[in-house]
């Protein structure tokens, strides 16, 4: 159990901006206390809102600079990119179809961009922005906060070491109950309007960060996918629940389960991995615990920091076992590995070795991912080959 | 919480013969202690074997007189039909490929006939099965033993009082692990063994286990399925995974997953339940307790004879909640209702309308599942339509 | 994973009598099941009540012939004792403070006894029942049922192989709840009855099975105690709850709570030991898992006949692992071991060495420590010594 | 579910001041997280080792001004007090030893005091903080931090509401494993020295912990307690076990376990309180969920932020259910509870009727629990007055 204190070094916080995530949004505060953590950023600037008055009411209850408090993230990229000490990186937590061109503004002029997911609302967007961002010299960060789970690194980790040998099924399953009833508050409104949400729903919202995380962890190219989706919930526009089976290339396959109508699932993201020495069983609810299962030895539970797990999940790590870490901290452990990215493009050295973040091309599979989970249902869940 | 004794009444035992079940044999075993559990059979004649030699030390070993220890269930059935003693009732725990010809010889003698799941290894014989059953004055039960569990008929019982509103999704899943490699004892070689287990691996063995239950608990008629089968270990003839979407009647979409090459999970068969209004979730390696999660209520965990369990849960039970029940007295449950069934037969009564035992249609459909998923999967995963 | 089947032998079944155990009784019930279970008694005789009609009715219902019905035990111990196919063994499973006497009747006529525990209601009879079975032929065996748990054996013999090392603390808690408040049923009236259930509530009922099953894990010798003793609920004569801090011989330390007056806990006993090395934690209400907690190791989950059980496991086992056995198969191997030494007996042979269950010196040792735990309590909670 | 955002508001954030926590301690790095979670701090001095060279280094790390870096703590008081922009309030996270004069210096000059408990490592001293504390315009709070989190402030809330009726039983146990053999790193020694750590061991690192969190959530007045304390490894001169057995005020019993030697166990803080009509448990290993056991009624697990959960819950609450937040963010809601007392004060308001935190009171009653189990148990665990 390592309970000394891990060293901290402040200085030069990154120099973060903001777009949306204005006071009545969700994700945008998730990233600000993520931020926030381990004090490596400093928010400084924020076009928070469209809502001019919005947008400055949101900038003043964070205590941001009024000159730095913009009302269009356009206006606010070119003056940042300007300024001598502009932002470094910003963070684009508004709904999905404005990231594609929020995130081009930035990236062109070269400041770091930290987005949320989906990467876009479509697929040509999303193949849009992995060209800009190639083209850029600032990073681009997928927040696919669940990859910086300290557990999800240790059974990455432990796949890559051979510890379950060669993958032969994954079972990846994202219910949730939010949507079990027609809801009309802000968060459930956009995120069931395809205009502004994709023509993915629980595919678009939770089914991209089952898809990923089970990419993440098990190394696995997606071969092909069958998915049979469905709006359970009379008017919905999009699906609510997806049943999908994967294809992996090299032989694996898999399931996959996304919904928002499952009562008594809160958000019970849940990946098991079996291979022909292993398993890995892990659940998002309960994230610092991770169950290895060698083939005929008993079940093992590997702890946060406890015996059995290794470098990455302490590396992932702020406190002892047994002292709960959770989402905070995980989303944190992204944006970490962003400003561990980020501090060694500004000292023009290589990003360091271990740092893990999902990227732009990440973000492109994800959208993959729900435009062929579309096209598949539309045939009557046909196999469709992945990208 | 009862703690109360239940009434016994063990006078005029139901006169009981086995065919199967000889000295290596596993499940033979578990139907002689589910018969004796609650002293309403007696044992009194076998055809243990097919080999003259094990068939009379079986018999001899379970105390069989020795003229009433055969080496051909055809002699027995003759035998024991004319004998004023004669067995009343037989159970058939042989493989699977034996079941048709076994069941045969005893229902058309009239004899009642306690079968191992899955019916037969063939459709073929499966639909003959049910003619010859039919026909017969003697009654058909199979041992989906997993329907006899308390929290089973509970659940049952919820949905059918529309506790969790009109179903939408239905998540089974009973996967192994013990086919992880290649295995050359009795019970994996005759199971792996298209010729005697039939043309499903794991899907005939437990995915038709999986299905049954389902089917049990929603009352919902399968329509239609899509299963991407597959064989991981090397040689194996027949799936030892499976991967199924379902669609039911009415609407209701469902995933089934068995395998039995899954590390860490030994007999893990798991059914989750969603409808409108709320879930339900059971797991047979805790089966005392069933989660009922009523939306936007605090989850509820109800245990057997405890609080919230009803009539079913405990007509099904024999001792107080807590005390944990298991596998056998599942297994013993169907042999209960079985011998409900037989004893209002004998003595000329209708069956008492709770009573409620899988039938040789439910084993029809369990053979039609084998046959749509080695179908469909033969066909790429199409869509296959059910019986 | 054991799969194949046990070597069955029925033939010579020992011949069983019952002293209580009535139509409306609890646990004559359980013991009955529990001989029935593996086939090695025949239950031909009983005084299952002390109200001759009463008797009667409760023989019928069982089965048993008119002239081995009794309704007095010491009738039938002597006519038992002189018929040529009377009784070998007899159950006792009335209310405590008949143990005594009924036992009495059985030992000095060289009939086995196997008796509910506690062992008596007062400690006067348990230390002449002692002297009785010492000088007796016949064995005397109690049904501490939870020492018949496989896993329970798992941890015996982990414990004896120095798996934890010096054993340091042992946690063990017997919460219940059904006397939370006042009830009047049979089975709570005489068990709140200091006349008949003695003079400990739930240190009689439940703590001396804690108690037992602590000390029959760890092999460690009770020292001293001193206990809190309390009775919550209005009027009741004898304690509902109980706290009690144990001092082992050796130095090992422990505490034992027993209630029932703890809402929401059905039958919760709990063992919990730490040595030097390691943990063991083992739950009755999900008993076919025992935890293994090695110092600075991951944490080990062993399942019945799984991975990692050893031989005890295994002998106490009749199914494979996640086909859960339960309390009754538990109590049924306490009948299974008492069949072992019975019929060793019977054949003159030495009782076989790995045949392990409570005695008649464990009967003392837990009326023992029930006066134990009223004395200091009486002395407000000073330490007393041990036997 | 709450899925909307909070309200933020940052402007006008505490200065703080930190004393002890340089670049090896552990508690000191999880104060300066907690107090940047939400935003409400800002950091700005540090006397944070009495090693100069250490405290500049440090001081440096953490992004501290040089003239800001103190390597005394008095000379950090009296300077702070007199700049314009001196800090408003301190971080006390030395260890316990330095506790009462480090507090002494900044409450004498009005400087609110965030102090780590145990209070102080004597109980002459703790009276004569409270003295102090009482007399000072500052604020003292404790950071007994497990009652910051949501659950907690839930099941708190439930027993005010009297949803368990009248208590009567309360288990409280703090087992964690890293003593389990002699440890010689930093964070070990000086917690096993009682010239730093003061009397207790685990009575005063953790035990103290349980205490209080009882004492919190039932809102019981300790009357007297009777402790059995032991060092079990060799040489170690405070105890690492403690067996203590508590009688509050107006009947209620209990059980306090704490163990640093139990192997398996990292952090397992665990409380269960039973009253007439109901139980209510949580484990702080899993801290996002509360069961409530209504007598009679099927157990409910309520979730934080999910169905059942009240407003003090959400009031704790930064992300929807199924989002599990952690020990950081309990952590946090103390310094969120003291930042909402401190701007009150500041602002020359009365501090908010809901803001709840641990006083210098509170701290006392956890250094008199400290010398009552010592004084106790070296009496032969006779019982001990409290307070």
């Amino acid at each position: 159990m390592a309970i000394e204190g891990r060293k901290e070094r402040h200085g030069g916080r990154i120099r973060l901006g903001m777009v949306g995530g204005g006071n009545d949004a969700f994700i945008g505060g998730v990233h600000r206390i993520a931020s926030r953590l381990d004090d490596k950023y400093v928010l400084i600037a924020g076009a928070l809102s469209s809502t001019p008055e919005k947008a400055q009411e949101s900038g003043e209850a964070l205590g941001l600079a009024p000159d730095r408090t913009y009302d269009d993230f356009k206006k606010m990229a070119i003056r940042e990119a300007r300024l001598k000490d502009g932002i470094e990186a910003v963070s684009i937590v508004t709904p999905n179809h404005v990231h594609y061109a929020a995130a081009r503004e930035f990236l062109k002029r070269g400041i770091h961009v930290i987005c949320d997911k989906p990467l876009t609302s479509t697929l040509a967007d999303a193949k849009k922005l992995v060209k800009l961002a190639d083209k850029s010299d600032a990073l681009f960060i997928l927040t696919h906060n669940y990859t910086g789970y300290p557990m999800i690194r240790q059974a990455r980790d432990m796949i890559m070491a051979d510890d379950i040998g060669k993958i032969r099924v994954v079972q990846v399953e994202y219910p949730q109950d939010w949507l079990t009833v027609h809801q009309d508050f802000k968060q459930a409104e956009w995120r069931t309007d395809p205009a502004r949400s994709g023509a993915g729903g629980s595919t678009g919202d939770i089914g991209t960060h089952a898809f990923n995380l089970a990419s993440f962890v098990t190394n696995l190219e997606l071969e092909s996918l069958s998915a049979d989706l469905q709006s359970f919930v009379e008017g919905r526009q999009v699906d609510d629940n997806a049943h999908v089976m994967l294809r992996f290339q090299g032989g694996a396959r898999g399931m996959l389960w996304s919904s928002q109508v499952a009562p008594g699932n809160e958000n019970a993201l849940r990946l098991r991995i079996y291979g022909e020495k292993g398993g890995l069983e892990w659940s998002q609810e309960d994230p610092n615990y991770l169950w290895h299962t060698p083939f005929e030895e008993p079940k093992r539970l590997i702890t946060r920091q406890g015996a059995g797990a290794g470098a990455s999940a302490e590396r992932m790590s702020r406190i002892p076992p047994g002292h709960p870490e959770g989402y905070l901290e995980g989303f944190a452990n992204i944006y970490g590995e962003a400003a561990a990215a980020i501090l060694a493009a500004r000292n023009g050295d290589p990003c360091p070795e271990e740092v893990l973040y999902p990227t732009v091309e990440d973000g492109l599979k994800g959208v993959q991912f729900i435009d062929a989970c579309v096209r598949s249902s539309a045939r009557d869940a046909a196999w469709v080959k992945f990208a």
